[in-house]
């Protein structure tokens, strides 16, 4: 069995490592810690976990994580780079779901994170983990930086076309919404029920975190600079994003059948599922599961691509695409924990 | 006092505007009709108007329509146009919200509406209802057709920017979701609670019939052709839409001060209000409101303008808008019966 | 015109009476308080006044609240008791929605708020904001006590029962579920979209703060002691409360036609609408509306009275019963602001 | 392996049999029947399902059924009672989820469900499917019953107070609210999101057709009459049932310890979880999960027992109750395919 702790457990991203990891035929959690709820039993915190989970939160100090096989860090952005290379030195792999290791340019991570990045010497070590994207680096890999919620579905879905040549990276539009979780389980007005219920706003369209991390994605798929614009919307229910990605064809885009490139692009990836021509994917469809869907089309006979792409922004946008990692980069069946269907309705 | 009545008055959109015309204190309800409900009390269907409406819905044949002043129409596309050259006859105003006087050309209609149109002759009399745009010609006239909840948010985001030749015509995308009330209130498995709520989706990507109707007016506005991908979605929500538009500036554009041109713009309209840069509306802010709400940017410094516009489909969408052009056409307070701030929370 | 204050402008009840006193013909606004938002445009917070209020928030001592007519303190309980009796004195009438003078004995109410009451003396003087109850109390009253959502709910369900005498005062079971906008506008971990949504629970089982006023108001109108079990709920909407309400009739109440109890009980009341036997409210007919709706049903010829009772919290169970209140106490019509029907959809 | 045949694979217990049996590890699905959706994918009706479920739907006459172990009717009432006795005699076992087997009492059950009863003869074989009480019948059983959803919520809660005589069993109130699944996947005007949601209310409060079904259960426990009043509610939300449950306690149970009480009844229980005082059951709790959580209270020292129970109303409501009664039948692991947590958030 692999053992596992988990940093930072208090969030949504850390019940929901929790919930796949618990039945995980793999794995045995041994650490969840959290500074404020040390003590505490876990499921006294996220009660759909009696009977699934027997820890209490420990402190992060006590000496637990460094025998683990594997650390997960659920923290927010600018802890995790703190204690990651003590946790590398001690034999631990990594597998980072916040922010710090996503930027390869320290110089630009701290330009959109606010602060003096703490080991830029691990940068260029971190695997980027998109499987799609990265799967032979992650095999072995010590650190591995996690997609964040929107990079995942916007270039999930702009992949085959930008891999390909079949569109002008100058005319990349991303327009998407994210149900509230992917704010956090942290006390605030803007995402009270009363504030965020029966509504639908736009947000962070000057300039939003994600976006050096989309680019960065896009210009290593495209082999050459892109232009993105980027708007992330607050959409009223509780999980999903759904990515609404536009671009213009060229001249062999607009030759090409793109149903087929991306059945063919995907044709081999267990959790990304292109939808036949004409059905567009419900952000419910993958409610709880770990996979993106999405359909491509081109309205009117014009030449404009519309891909619309679905994904849990917990699951395949976070916790279960770490999952996803850990199998890989130990050697176990890529599907490990991750086989449950979504839940619907 | 203005005498009224309506047809179809038991979808969402007759129930608005009895909502409405209930408290306008110029206008009398004289006559609701539905074939179906004739006989039953209208505060047994919608509950809320207990103690507000007290009349019965009617057969629509019986008569009383015709001596109404002015008649609204708040039924599915296809109706109208059979019994509105009867009542202009008889001398009544006629407002239709439903499609069936919105687009100029009759063939165009008829290709995205599937039957021939029953009065094609009176299509250039109707004045399009956007009051912003054609309130001179709405002054006096006798057959107005309000836009579509879509058309409207689109348009009036759009106009500043192509009225004023700011950005290339062939560039635009109208990215727009609207709550669940769009859809009418019709049984249907699609937009059950259990299945549109807590998640999102596109729809109509390949072609939505409000497209030709929105390239009409835009192309009014710029005078021009225009070239538009409009991707309309669903969102787990009663009322509302959200349209996030995107434009490439040209030269003079680049070089302007959007946020001037829009205050500037709608500077003397009842019914739009341009926000403070950087302060995004939420379609809550709008609820019940006959409000346009929009924020204009420019994200980056780049050259694509977003704006981001909402309304209550059900008010300046369709209801709302219907009283604004009926208080227009019989020269009363442009404002009158629609003073009332949105809900929120 | 009547001049009017608002102490603590910045929670929903607060945003509630802006919405409700910006269109009531006789009442100008004129000052609202807020110590954290001083200097602050009120719609800069709350977006759907723009246009409708033209106000900052200005500070409590400031001197504004003396010059008033009226003033409404829309504060957390233990806040109004501080500066009620300097406003009094300064010829204010004063209107509290919280908790502060609602309860009698002074002893109980500092066991239940936990703090020694700061004017002990004005209990006796403050009449309780129900006016289906105190009306004539509330004529010229210079301290109303505006009841509590879960209570007036509660209240005006039980009191036709109680003041016949037809049940027994010892089986009262009031169980209630509230829409999350009863837990106010405070940032909280248990009332984010994400915890609150698509859920349902109890709590404060074991006794809540409305019991002992619920209790207080229903012994008034029985005559005598009463046992009342009282569960509330939290439903995942933002507005709305729906009372199920039991009571195990006595042999006079087995025999009354209780639809016509209740029908002449409210004959009169322009706020409370009994419904036709048989059918059952929504919260959603009383979304934005200043009314209580009920329904009373014998299951089954038993002898069990089920009264299933709905309000807006917000209005009639908030601001809007404030208002009433106010129109009472200073000779205005009843219904004066207060004749908009609700929100459906 | 076993074969499992499910007859109306369309609803969204159905649907829910699938998410559970598909992952289940001694299960293979041969057959999933449909007259109206004959012929079509089944992952075309659920896409959630993509990946999972490589079957059509075929016709419920094509003999695939009489082939199959074990037989899943997630039909409306008065359909599987057609069809159960050819499956019999052909060695097929049944596990019925739809009302037709739940009560014994055919007379009774013609009442309620207003059609004569096809089989009235396999009504006192039939076991009815609540593990917790009828565990040994289970084991072996050709025909089970599977209880209906609210009546699961109403039976665990009150069984052991009922069964210890600690409360008048003449004394029961059963207040429950359900999420809008519970109503099924028909298309219908009242379980529309524009009409469903942000709203709450009673329905059925003068008799709903589980009422005779929990009476049945209740005296079975209580071993004696009962008198029970049930009131449903829908609240609006997609998937949870919660019953707030008030008995009056008798001296014995006034002087008994209730945790213990519960807690020592369900010890022993894979899917009962006894909550520890004063923490309230929500719902998402259990959200896909094949459990029933649940509190019990005495508020205020008084003698009403208050329980409140939650469950998923169509998992330990239906489909995944249905798989544990499998299991027991089959003599498996009563928790296998079972053992998922709830999805929180």
């Amino acid at each position: 069995m692999i053992t596992v702790g988990i940093v930072g457990g208090t969030g949504y991203t850390g019940v929901e490592l929790l919930r796949l990891l618990s039945c995980h035929p793999e794995v045995q959690l041994r650490a969840i810690t959290s500074r404020a709820e040390a003590g505490r039993r876990v499921d006294a915190l996220f009660p759909n976990l009696r009977g699934h989970v027997d820890l209490c939160f420990t402190d992060p100090q006590d000496g637990a994580l460094e025998r683990c096989d594997v650390v997960f860090f659920a923290t927010p952005h600018n802890v995790a780079m703190r204690s990651v290379p003590a946790l590398l030195s001690a034999g631990v792999r990594v597998i980072d779901l916040s922010a710090d290791f996503r930027i390869r340019d320290a110089a630009l991570w701290e330009t959109w994170y606010g602060e003096t990045h703490a080991c830029p010497d691990l940068l260029s070590e971190a695997v980027y983990g998109l499987p799609e994207r990265h799967r032979d680096a992650l095999r072995g890999a010590r650190l591995v930086a996690c997609p964040g919620c929107y990079p995942t579905a916007v270039q999930l879905g702009f992949m085959p076309l930008l891999a390909a040549g079949l569109a002008d990276p100058h005319s990349l539009i991303a327009n998407a919404a994210s149900g509230v979780s992917g704010a956090g389980r942290q006390a605030s007005v803007a995402n009270l029920l009363s504030e965020a219920g029966d509504s639908f706003k736009a947000y962070g369209v000057a300039g939003h975190r994600h976006l050096p991390e989309i680019r960065q994605g896009l210009e290593d798929s495209a082999g050459e600079p892109v232009t993105l614009t980027f708007v992330p919307h607050l959409a009223p229910m509780i999980r999903g994003i759904h990515a609404t990605l536009y671009a213009r064809l060229n001249e062999q885009g607009r030759a090409s059948d793109l149903q087929s490139v991306y059945e063919s692009f995907y044709a081999d990836e267990p959790f990304v599922d292109v939808l036949p021509a004409g059905i567009y994917p419900e952000t419910r469809s993958v409610r709880g599961a770990n996979i993106c869907r999405m359909t491509v089309t081109v309205p009117q006979g014009g030449d404009i691509a519309v891909v619309t792409a679905v994904e849990d922004n917990l699951v395949k946008g976070a916790a279960g695409q770490a999952v996803q990692c850990m199998n890989i980069m130990l050697g176990l069946d890529e599907r490990s924990g991750l086989s449950q269907p979504g839940l619907l309705p």
